[in-house]
């Protein structure tokens, strides 16, 4: 590993035994300073970022992407304002998670502690850098960035700002890390950081998370791929199943909750095919059909990877479907494990639905749309999780915390037949 | 892979699916068939097992681990009574985490979930195969089945009952699967098995759990590695340290909550060092000291491998510290973070070290060895996690599952400004 990640690796492990034990309020005054000198520093950090933006154009990046990477000041004010709503968020740290006394009189607490060092790797908005280094340091972490190359005279700035905002705070400066440096290695090096990082968070697509997770060693929360489906059953009202269908798919096509592919049972095919196709072709979406659906009407011939892929565009996979459980079926097949929605009317169906499909999240006659941290009223969101280890589906604040375990005594002792307690003697000094 | 290994993974893999949606009874009706299977055929295990310690016995197997691993008629029918407790405890699958209405009506329950398919890999122990397998199926889970290859002939006799017992049941036969072959070659592929299953619990010494962590593909839970220290601070009682001491390691040297570091403040190292040298000598405890702790006896000096390993044996390392912050130093710096203990009639002392040694538990004025899944009142327990993500601690049955998130409404949308409900309309058919 190169001098300079094992430098701010060790400074952010330093850093995260200092913070842990922090009580909320001086961790709630941190954030407020970082919040006030993102403010007052903002010309700084527009005029950083303007370099990031130029050498994007020089490089032919979209104007979507470039959209993505800018700030003007009116954005630095936004983000501190995240800063601050984290600050008013309760503290996941401390909280008796269990807790009771053993009938031997052991009183047995099990009580949320921060993970220790977190690891993003995440995508050229720097609202992230700032976003995630706020909902980290709430949780008493100290955070590693590696952002995206094309953000990092950005994130160099935005991470100056904190660092400096913080050393004048109870939360060590050290807590807030920007990985150096713009090349794939450092990526690698966080990878690798076993006994330095205690958990790494790759946000992005789904070939940086494959790498990712193929290549860590140290252990890592996958996030964001949602390959969403939308099941209207046999029993569906098709009023309700066409407007869940639009709204999943086409209110905010590019993010991971939007809906990639249609099931329609076959009972209702007839009545509903026609009408889905329709809705979406005059939202202007793209229909990649099965055999089935082709029958309906115009669409694009739907392959294996149509059913794969996350458009996060205006297209749907679609296909028709003989049972329930033939939709379960497809979605365990195909589906990343993000959010699935069944529209029905029947009890049963939706029970059955619900109890098959393995997923972070499963909507009855709702949107996938609502499958989001702030929508569940967590307050803040460092990403989805569609793994089913530690976390799963939207992560607040509590998803970035570990527990421990702490037994008080007083001389208690285990024997073969059971606690004898060694009572206290005098004061022995 | 292997046809061999592919085929008893996906058979996992299918049954894991028909497993999740099962209710508690049927789990406990094939529990309590495998218990009456176990015991009817018990004969036949005990000839199966009997090859296993002949080729042990031959290979100059110690008498010690040939224990461990040997198994007659009485040691089958307790492991058949440990199926039934298993059955009798309360199923973790489909308890509500959380819950409740979202200001927009959205119904939003946290549910929890089996994981799927766990892959178990294991010491020569014949009777954790079937405790294994137990806890996976009352979980909800399916399991993947990697015992030592020195019970290989022990382990397919097991498994064979429990398959053919689960026949007849509701739980699916291949809910239950031993890893095929006796070779390392078996591990490796189980190691790289991601998507077919779901989580690795590696039970067994460092050296196995290291590669394991290292090469693994699969989300892996770390367990058993317990290099747990006793801390005697300025303000303990004496006599009780001198008590909680010696039953932190003499009780049961060869698990992982034994003590195996002891750390004295110097400020009491002067009466309590030469009592605590003449209670370990009269319990047959090799003490290895650092300096400071030779300076009152006779020891064998300690070198940095001393403080960093687990002896399992009447062996402890010594060291004389000159402050709490010092012995948390020492724990953060050699400790597997697994149990610590500190000694004090000091609240603020006992507040300090709970609150900044990172370990998964923390024992204050008790012994190390009641870290366990039974102690701690869960009725069984799969292996006690070293590590930060999922589970810390000892792990019961919740600690087997992850959760879903499920969402009910009538016809909700998200839009730019918030919930729309697109009402039902009549029924479509």
């Amino acid at each position: 590993m190169s001098e300079e990640f094992l430098k701010v690796a060790r400074a952010a492990k330093e850093a995260a035994a200092e913070l842990a034990p922090l009580p909320r309020s001086p961790k709630d005054a941190a954030l407020r300073a970082v919040a006030d000198a993102l403010v007052a520093r903002a010309a700084e950090i527009v005029e950083a970022n303007a370099l990031d933006v130029e050498r994007a154009r020089e490089g032919g990046t979209s104007e979507y992407m470039i959209d993505r990477l800018r700030l003007d000041e009116a954005r630095v004010r936004a983000v501190a304002e995240a800063v601050r709503q984290v600050a008013d968020l309760p503290d996941p740290v401390g909280e008796v998670v269990r807790g009771g006394t053993l009938p031997n009189g052991l009183e047995l607490r099990q009580v949320r502690v921060p993970l220790g060092v977190v690891g993003i790797i995440y995508e050229g908005r720097p609202n992230v850098t700032v976003d995630a280094a706020a909902l980290c340091l709430k949780s008493g972490n100290a955070v590693l960035l590696r952002g995206s190359s094309s953000a990092y005279s950005s994130n160099t700035a935005l991470v100056k700002v904190m660092q400096e905002a913080l050393a004048g705070t109870e939360v060590p400066a050290g807590a807030v890390q920007l990985v150096p440096g713009r090349s794939r290695d450092s990526v690698k090096e966080l990878m690798r950081a076993r006994g330095l990082v205690d958990v790494l968070i790759p946000r992005g697509g789904a070939s940086l998370i494959n790498s990712v997770v193929e290549e860590s060693t140290v252990p890592v929360i996958e996030t964001g791929v949602g390959n969403c489906h939308v099941y209207v059953d046999a029993d569906a009202d098709l009023d309700l199943a066409v407007e869940i269908l639009l709204n999943a798919k086409v209110q905010r096509p590019s993010v991971c909750n939007a809906a990639e592919t249609l099931l329609v049972h076959a009972a209702v095919a007839d009545a509903f095919v026609p009408r889905a196709l329709a809705a979406l072709a005059a939202e202007g979406v793209t229909v990649h059909g099965d055999e089935r659906i082709a029958a309906y009407g115009d669409v694009v011939p739907a392959g294996e990877t149509d059913f794969r892929e996350e458009y996060l565009s205006l297209d749907i996979a679609a296909a028709v479907v003989d049972s329930l459980e033939d939709a379960v079926a497809h979605i365990r097949k195909y589906g990343s494990g993000h959010t699935d929605a069944i529209v029905t009317r029947s009890v049963t169906a939706s029970r059955r639905f619900v109890a098959t499909v393995d997923s972070a999240a499963v909507a009855v006659n709702a949107s996938t749309r609502f499958t989001d941290g702030g929508e569940f009223g967590f307050g803040a969101e460092i990403g989805i999780s569609t793994q089913k280890l530690h976390a799963r589906g939207p992560m607040g604040l509590p998803e970035l915390t570990s527990t421990k375990w702490i037994y008080t005594g007083e001389g208690h002792l285990r024997t073969a037949s059971g606690t004898v307690i060694a009572r206290p003697g005098p004061r022995a000094e």
